[in-house]
């Protein structure tokens, strides 16, 4: 009867941290072990590229939960420890940590493994398996204190890919005065964020501040003293060939979820390539939970199966899978949304369901919009431009995007419209706040809605 | 066939304006006459305070559409002219500008004459039927005028009224180093848009910057050489009297709504004392329409009828009214939300729908959080403090009050939640969007939620 529930987490980010912490909250008696493989309690990782800029003091700072505080919640955290082998017949976990071999029992087990970089096939940037001298990953806290290190006596350094993380990166060096070169495979920036017209300011801010080569890959990589000193990148429609000097590079090109654990104990492994999991979290595996960046989940919209590495989501999943796992109950909504922002050289970006070029089986108009964040009126207003997608069959608001004042909040209030099935016809009626300080008596956000319930109409005559 | 709709606006506000616009793009050939008393064209009521304290450098600045510019889209524009009567079965508006008698026929009449102010009952407040002198109303670009003409000599002001409007005065006025006192019968600031518990560190911090006296109306006024010298103030419960020395006093204690002419044509009036409008901004009589302040509507979470002297509301009015009467087609949403903000002594405040005082007819659970506007390891983070309303007996949210940072736009997601009639288990899992320079994993809006949730679920029990 007073039998405790042994609850096993492998990876301590935020999707297992998270977990571990909603267990204990959810069953005090529970016993609940932490495999992490590195040596850092619970930390954020997307604060990395805020110390490598300064706007955040220490690295230390990062850590969100420490070692001492999930000791004092009585929750076994082992860091520096690999999990070697799942034997789910038999419930058992083994790990190693230097040469000790730990054997643990679970009830349950969730899986929070995270997702690795994606490294682009380029000549020589391996040496001896690792990655050449100069060359770096932004995933980890050692990689970016290694990055960090190198700052000081860096004169140009290059980024390959212009995604969120790539921009995020290229706008914390440029604010060291480093010289930057970006190389993005395709023709575009921030290509699963903003359609082309919404990136366009951004891009041309770019072209000013750094050296932007959209279209071109990086071939090959070319050292001195076995450290990168030039990259060959080439132009993908002509071939043509270009050096660029440089002085570290940074590999900002995606991850993959990390799977093989969980893919050798036979968790259903999706056609993204990550853990498919219920609205539970579990695995296909009874009592074998998986969360975060590692996992699979459905579209809100699309329904289609969707990774999405978004520290908010690894969250709300470890909010999931710990009170689950504890024997509470927690349903994941019905779908991701996948609401994100960021910001850089100036720009607050954020969006929310997927862009033009991604979202396939639904028919979609647009309308954007593009005005100030204040009445004219009132001195200081700033630019925001929102584009909103909705879906041509029955007027349902499923995407949109914005660039400028306020973009993430105003943003949310589209994400809850996505998650309602909200119509254009009413999202464009809302009443939002308005004092001439604060926001205008109608906000860009119901005035793209105008412009694409105008769309809309059209299409449905 | 070739008849021209005429359409004549009484009242030239936001709502008259705005109408007049809209008018015009539904139908080019439509006759539009507008006819506005005072004599300015369409301007910004709500950006007066901020001429007085300095932030809009001129008055002028606030006229949002000139008179040329009604003239260039063909909109007959009497200024200074004042309807005196309506007839509803010959169709036709009589107005007076100066000895001018004018006589005009409609086929659709709106009626835009906005609110006036409620002036509450003091001794010797009127002289000769007009306010005595140093007595101050802000309602209009005159009054405002008035009072800005007196700040350079004022060193000690009076507010009655710690509403929105009564505080952004006090602020303005302190913000010139005007030594302030706050006078409010009630014994709470801010009475209809925030609890008390919301109000709470607002009140604190007026209590130090300003003098102010809850629980207090004012009872007497006394002058000298025929100006205003000194306030008796009351309190209420003790009957204490207490003498105010003060250069002049500004009165902002509400409106209410201009129905006189409306009504001697049979047009209803509401419980609240507005013109009751249906969907369409159609009053009882078929053919004239009634727009913004001078209205009353139904609040969209109780059914009670409502008035709302709004700016936001006002233009929503006129554009349903315009569309409507120049023969196209616009529904107002089903009813009012009351989405609201301003900005006072460092606080900005915005809320939607009632506040616990005034919510009668449904029973509701309240969640409250506190917390950052950014994850705790990014600096610059600004408090937020989100308390949001649900229905016990359905779970769907019903208000939200938010004092701190970027409180308007948080208080729009949950404006497009009631409206869309959300429950708090979904809202308190939205994906919010995620950044450390730009908002924490989990937003205080989804945590206020999660509070609210959990007293619901226990209610439930």
């Amino acid at each position: 009867v007073d039998k405790k529930t042994k609850i096993i987490i492998i990876g301590c980010g935020a999707g297992g941290g998270t977990a571990a912490q909603l267990a204990r909250k959810t069953d005090r008696n529970s016993e609940i072990t932490i495999f992490e493989k590195g040596k850092y309690a619970q930390y954020s990782k997307c604060g990395l590229p805020y110390v490598l800029s300064g706007e955040i003091s220490s690295f230390n700072n990062l850590i969100e939960f420490s070692e001492n505080w999930f000791e004092k919640e009585n929750i076994k955290l082992y860091l520096n420890t690999s999990v070697t082998e799942i034997n789910k017949t038999k419930h058992i976990v083994l790990a190693k940590r230097d040469n000790e071999q730990i054997k643990k029992e679970f009830d349950k087990l969730i899986i929070a493994t995270g997702a690795k970089a994606f490294i682009p096939s380029i000549k020589n940037i391996f040496e001896n398996n690792k990655l050449v001298s100069g060359v770096h990953l932004l995933r980890t806290m050692d990689d970016a204190k290694a990055l960090f290190s190198e700052l000081k006596h860096t004169k140009k350094a290059s980024i390959i890919g212009a995604g969120l993380i790539g921009l995020e990166i290229a706008d914390t060096l440029y604010k060291k005065g480093i010289d930057i070169t970006i190389i993005e495979s395709l023709s575009n920036i921030l290509e699963n964020t903003l359609d082309i017209d919404m990136s366009e300011p951004i891009k041309k801010e770019l072209e000013v501040k750094t050296n932007l080569f959209t279209n071109h890959i990086a071939s090959k990589i070319e050292t001195e003293n076995s450290r990168i000193k030039q990259i060959i990148i080439k132009n993908k429609e002509t071939n043509q060939e270009k050096k660029i000097e440089t002085d570290l590079l940074v590999i900002a090109t995606g991850s993959k979820p990390e799977v093989n654990l969980a893919e050798k104990i036979g968790c259903k492994i999706g056609k993204r390539g990550g853990i498919i999991i219920s609205e539970k979290t579990l695995t296909s595996l009874s009592n074998i939970y998986a969360v975060g960046d590692c996992t699979e989940y459905k579209d809100f919209v699309t329904n289609e199966p969707t990774c999405v590495g978004l520290g908010s989501i690894a969250v709300r999943h470890g909010i999931a899978a710990g009170v689950n796992a504890a024997g509470g109950e927690y349903n994941l909504p019905s779908g991701l949304l996948q609401t994100r922002t960021s910001e850089f050289f100036g720009f607050e970006v954020a969006a929310v369901g997927l862009v033009k070029n991604v979202i396939k089986n639904i028919q979609t108009v647009y309308g954007k919009f593009s005005g100030s964040s204040l009445p004219h009126y009132y001195p200081g207003g700033k630019n925001i431009t929102i584009k909103v997608g909705v879906n041509e069959k029955n007027g349902e608001i499923v995407s949109a995007q914005a660039v400028g004042s306020n973009a993430a909040q105003r943003i949310n209030v589209f994400a809850c419209a996505i998650q309602n099935n909200v119509r254009v016809e009413n999202l464009k009626k809302l009443e939002t706040a308005y004092a001439p300080p604060i926001a205008p008596t109608l906000d860009v956000l119901t005035l793209s809605c105008d412009v694409a319930f105008l769309k809309y109409s059209r299409k449905k005559r």
